[in-house]
């Protein structure tokens, strides 16, 4: 699978070109020839004598870039001068900003946004607790928490790395369901420490949303601060990709004709979101699924299982496999990979029963090549986004937190994150509905809608009970 | 001194009216009658029988805004419907939101912004980690913590109480520094917690603005956090008012001609902003200062000195004088209150030295009636923003962070404080001095760049040292 230039390593290279000769119309070829594509070509300046010209190139890492950039220069008559890179540009003095929403002209608008028209709202929320949902920012705002231990797919990090990160995720909050996220990059892996920094900074957000913690902690932070809250926790890296594996599954069942109750279930990875993928579906109502790790099949004879592989060797695996992943994925309808790259050959696809269905959801080298997995299988996705069907958590956090925060939900369940999964899958239409299209883009107008409504509905059926 | 009506208790009655009747013209006068003030006056929806008619109007208090809609439905042909309290309407869903300064439009814009290549910018952070404050928020971010137990005038309302205030403080910090400031309100007031907390949440933020919480408490979780923190932490309540003393009392000895270090301080109030005064005011060369709490002036003989006012009675009050408040003002030059209201009166301005200085900042009612102090004092300042000379944070925290953070300074420290009030007291020119303006307003558009400067070069200087 050889990797495209993609614009997420693209640079801007200022070049001062001979005005007389050919050079400008050497330059795509020059980059062209290297393997980069010219994306926007700007002159900046044009004079009788040279011109400049700002020349932005794809590239598929940075490497490339520089044999991109060193290709412009070899071009006869062309200098190169100050090359940018657009991510870090972007990046500079960060992506996000606090902004006021009420107008601070004189000093009437000031006595009522501050001192002393402020102490009257103050007064109110301290007489009624719940109303700082009606008159605080708390209404809308969602803490995005890490740790920095388990960033992308660059591992610990920390706090400050992370950073970018999470201000990425508060500008998709925004983008997609006009939440207000602000990102909180703690200094501590200790998990005593997370839970009660967390408890402790509540008082002002509407909800939590964990986000890149390694497993197993994350599985305790995120269980003893839903004990502790009366605002919904949210692991994204768990749940937001359980969802949507959820959906996309719905939809290629539709499309291979099979039903989630009975179709076998080969599971690679028993991670943070490998275990939320495993529950939600059982939750959905699938009842054959063998899970592996590492080292094989998760069975009851296994004698390095901790609390979390135990209780999926307790609840899973119904004939008792003891064989390896090649071995359960033979004969089996699903697999669904959230592991390592390349555990599965095109043959072991094969072995699949008719029609099956593939999600290899490492990044950025899923578990099986998809254009192979794609001559055996019926339906395959990832995680990337250069292939059809890409699970991607974008598609629901951002609806699922708007319904929880206009449920004004005190916690987050699974029947309320089965109903998200419902409605993204329901946003494919039947006409839609194919191989290559078993989940609509991020960019879909209404997909945000859709699962925000099943989401508050589902709340609010729940704080009823 | 009467209470004037004020905009911070603004309300706005939707009326029906006969269009016939004369009522229109009656309803200012209703509304003066009862001591209100009509500010607007909206024709909302005009028929040929009654009109509707949205009137805003000024009131005291809540009595009092009650008073004038019974007095608005008293005028014959008119029958109110809805009345709105403009302040809380302001406040609804929080005064506060997150924006993204990134455009997501589309994948490529996507793929720069996040995953992919959001990787390249975490792995330059998690190799360099200072380059966080050039390439997240974490450049012009300034955390406002609180723990809810001084607030305002409202005293220990809790952390959700809280929120309008930080909120506002929030906005505030925009409008006048455009810096962005996220309220973080603390479930706990315990010291250990606050500061543990605070700097586990620092990774992500330039600076901390402390705020309301109550002394003595506020001192060690300062102090401790200072230590800790290699990003500037700065107690609102304490530094800003002390800076804005500063300020307003070297332009008050102007008008007088007296220096500094000759004239005679005698201060009432030892809490957080009395001590926080009291320190700067040294620190810029006040050489006789006697302070005063509930139980007469602060000297070495009394047993009731915590570890604060041990240090007050060490350093302070050279004479060794261990009379009353009263005593302590006879023949002083200047007086400075952050105490309680109406501790002293007209006799005891009178009693000062020639050409008398007065700061009577306790809120909203002063120490001293200032139009009593009038009479006998060359200057007198409140904190109220109905008076001539207000003493107000606002003057001065914007600045002083965007300077802190322009500089990328690890720290705070009194000489940049006193670089902070010599640039806000020379905002006031010569030609414009006077005994009612030693202070500029908050608007005047140059302020916060002048305070930022000034910091920001006494920043730089300590920095090199």
């Amino acid at each position: 699978m050889a990797t495209l230039p993609s614009v997420s390593y693209s640079i801007t290279a200022r070049l001062e070109v001979d005005a007389g000769s050919s050079a400008v119309g050497s330059l795509t070829n020059a980059v062209e020839h290297v393997g980069g594509m010219i994306t926007a070509l700007d002159v900046a300046e044009a004079g009788h004598e040279r011109i400049r010209i700002d020349v932005t190139c794809a590239a598929r890492d940075t490497e490339h870039a520089q044999s991109i950039v060193d290709a412009l220069g070899a071009v006869e008559g062309v200098a190169v001068h100050k090359v940018s890179d657009r991510t870090f540009l972007m990046h500079l003095g960060g992506k996000i900003e606090m902004a006021s929403k009420v107008p601070l002209r004189n000093r009437d608008e000031l006595s009522m946004a501050y001192t002393p028209g402020v102490a009257r709202v103050s007064s109110a929320i301290a007489a009624n607790k719940e109303d700082a949902r009606r008159l605080t920012v708390k209404r809308n705002s969602v803490a995005v928490v890490t740790d920095g231990s388990a960033v992308l797919g660059l591992g610990n990090i920390g706090p400050e790395a992370a950073m970018p990160v999470m201000e990425g995720k508060a500008a998709l909050f925004k983008r997609f369901s006009d939440i207000d996220a602000w990102p909180i990059a703690l200094d501590t892996q200790d998990v005593d420490e997370i839970v009660r920094t967390v408890q402790l900074i509540a008082p002002g957000f509407g909800g939590v949303n964990l986000e890149d913690i390694s497993a197993p902690r994350c599985f305790e932070v995120e269980a003893r601060l839903r004990e502790l809250l009366d605002i919904p926790v949210f692991h994204d890296d768990q749940h937001g990709t359980a969802i949507v594996v959820l959906a996309a599954l719905r939809n290629a069942l539709r499309v291979t004709n099979k039903k989630l109750a009975d179709v076998r279930i080969a599971m690679s990875g028993a991670g943070a979101a490998g275990t939320a993928i495993l529950k939600l579906l059982m939750h959905a109502g699938a009842e054959n699924i063998i899970v592996s790790d590492l080292h094989g099949a998760i069975h009851q004879g296994r004698d390095d299982l901790d609390d979390n592989l135990s209780w999926i060797a307790d609840n899973t695996n119904p004939t008792g496999y003891t064989g390896d992943l090649k071995g359960s994925v033979a004969g089996a309808d699903v697999f669904i990979g959230v592991s390592a790259p390349n555990v599965l050959s095109g043959e072991d696809i094969a072995e699949m029963a008719q029609d099956s269905i593939i999600f290899a959801l490492a990044n950025p080298d899923p578990e099986v090549d998809p254009d192979i997995a794609n001559l055996h299988a019926a339906v395959v996705a990832t995680g990337r986004s250069d292939h059809p069907n890409q699970i991607n958590n974008v598609l629901v956090f951002p609806g699922v937190f708007r319904g929880l925060l206009d449920a004004q939900s005190h916690q987050v369940d699974s029947d309320m994150m089965v109903a998200a999964a419902v409605a993204l899958s329901d946003v494919v239409t039947q006409d839609e509905l194919g191989p290559n299209y078993i989940i609509p883009s991020v960019f879909h107008s209404e997909l945000s809608t859709h699962v925000a409504t099943a989401v508050r509905e589902a709340a609010l059926r729940s704080s009823g009970d």
